[in-house]
């Protein structure tokens, strides 16, 4: 037996051990029984809609599909397939006046929580999370993060839209009702901001998109996941987390404004049959995941979307917490060899 | 009621929302029932030393004091204070050879986890945390930091030596038995390495550690904590975690290596005042602490070592993880009052 491994991420300076000596086998983490979120009635569950803010953006069953409105008093429909609402605990808060909306300079110690914080709910059926969700329906959540985005983004006061869900009460979400968060921000945060800063002197060196060559490195090899006509996916050389994946896209865009409907419909399937694999191999983990991209349209030529999703199988502690290094105690190689049988049996 | 704060960190990159809207007073946190780590045989207690690796420091008491060995067969000796053994599955471990001593440059992606992982048995006690513990012992135990971190660093191939303490099942301590880990790393962790090149900056601009102007502006200021004639506890102006606090001595020092008797004397009573303020405030929350220091002699004009302290009374979801950016519920004013008053009472 070797040395563990110190590996450094495609393009963060950041570095993870891994940790296999101390490791366990991805199955061993199925059997923890995991906390539940306090059941009541539910905000989200349909005929519960006056109990919250006025939905943003609703998504009403019409036909065979749905029609779209930003009806401020929506709380007279009932039959939504998806709704869109404020955050009644936002972190962030769109401006009140135009002069607010000027003071959002970064300064150096302190900018003011300018933005949008919404809770969007996926189904009106409480329990449909995308590991269970009926395809049409996750495309209706595709279509909803794609539509916030466009609005959000195109405010002169947001920096940044960062689209994300937590599943299960280990992993944040105080509600269980199936829903994902937005978050728009008055400036660029880190983790981003490093990403966009590595791709673009990249793209300066090699004239290659950085994530366009992951892709292809990625592909052929032990980590890869999954593979379909859109979408490649994969466990990241520097998996922070046990059994973390990536979905990226085979095309190039910084964005998700310009998905196709076929695009749409790809993307919904790649997330159930990651999701569904995840929960059926490790006993439905409680997880994160959370879309990169690019605002700015300077982005376009070097940066290129993905979804990075985050299963909470182990607690950062003092180490992690102190020093910005990580352990991580399952090789991404194992975890795309159990993802992957699981997906494709 | 204005927006929330985005607060940038004294030195890091870090910026965190600090949610007043969203936010809870620090008492709420304490009704919680925490899990607890599995009971069963210790192999950290007293009679169980057959059952770790051999130790590689044992302090043994020894009239009214202590007398400190490296004795391999420690496992005969039952009156101890303090031991510390190396980790069963280490993160990090030692080197066979001198090849393998030389092979820890830091590459491009990858570099061997040489190093090492070791336990510190705080006291034969089970329960004997900081926050209860006698004062002697909690000296016996700052003393053998010191010790661990000496032997260590003086190796060529340790960059760095993190120091830390998990509190509670919640916050990573998979045994309940008191105890600290040390890990040597074969390179100088991000957070570290970012907070050394800041305070360089600094340090060049202004000829000042910016370490003692921290000290300096949070001293008279709403964040104060505690100060006696060796510390000041405060709570930091961009606080990541509710009712996080940061000890620092008022000498400037880089590391830990030169404290005196009294130092130890004087950082055994702040743990202790703090820690136990903290247990009191919230009922016995689960915790991290970290030591931030400097191994290069370089860094002593301009590194100041300090210990953070992060209770874990919120959980980051796909938001934090995803961005690099924090949302604290807790304003770091609020979390000093609180902790300020039950300390003082």
């Amino acid at each position: 037996m070797g040395f563990n491994e110190v590996r450094k991420d495609y393009l963060l300076d950041r570095w993870v051990v891994i940790a296999t000596e101390r490791g366990r086998r991805p199955t061993d983490f199925a059997n923890k029984e995991r906390e539940k979120a306090k059941t009541g009635v539910c905000l989200m569950c349909p005929g519960n809609e006056h109990m919250t803010p006025p939905a943003v953006l609703v998504y009403l069953k019409h036909g065979n599909g749905i029609r779209k409105t930003e009806d401020k008093d929506d709380t007279r429909h009932k039959n939504w397939a998806v709704r869109v609402i404020p955050n009644l605990f936002p972190a962030f808060a769109p401006p009140k006046n135009k002069t607010s909306q000027r003071k959002t300079a970064k300064c150096s110690e302190m900018i003011p929580a300018v933005g949008h914080h919404e809770v969007l709910v996926e189904s009106p059926n409480h329990d449909e999370h995308p590991a269970d969700a009926r395809l049409s329906q996750l495309e209706y959540v595709v279509d909803a993060y794609v539509d916030r985005l466009r609005e959000l983004s195109a405010r002169p006061y947001v920096k940044y839209v960062s689209i994300f869900r937590n599943h299960g009460l280990e992993a944040g979400a105080s509600l269980s009702h199936a829903h994902s968060q937005i978050i728009a921000t008055p400036s660029i945060p880190k983790t981003v901001e490093d990403e966009l800063e590595a791709s673009k002197r990249f793209w300066k060196q090699n004239k290659k998109c950085v994530f366009c060559e992951i892709i292809k490195k990625e592909r052929g090899g032990p980590r890869l996941i999954l593979e379909n006509s859109k979408f490649v996916v994969f466990a990241p050389y520097a998996s922070v987390n046990p059994m973390e994946f990536w979905i990226i896209p085979k095309k190039h865009e910084a964005t998700l404004l310009d998905l196709s409907k076929s695009d749409v419909k790809a993307l919904a399937e790649t997330l159930k049959a990651c999701l569904g694999g995840l929960k059926k191999l490790v006993n439905d983990p409680p997880y994160n995941y959370g879309f990169h991209l690019a605002i700015d349209k300077d982005a376009s030529d070097y940066y290129h979307w993905h979804l990075e999703v985050y299963p909470k199988l182990a607690i950062w502690a003092g180490f992690e917490k102190s020093t910005g290094m990580y352990i991580n105690t399952v090789t991404p190689e194992a975890a795309a060899e159990h993802l992957r049988k699981t997906i494709s049996s």
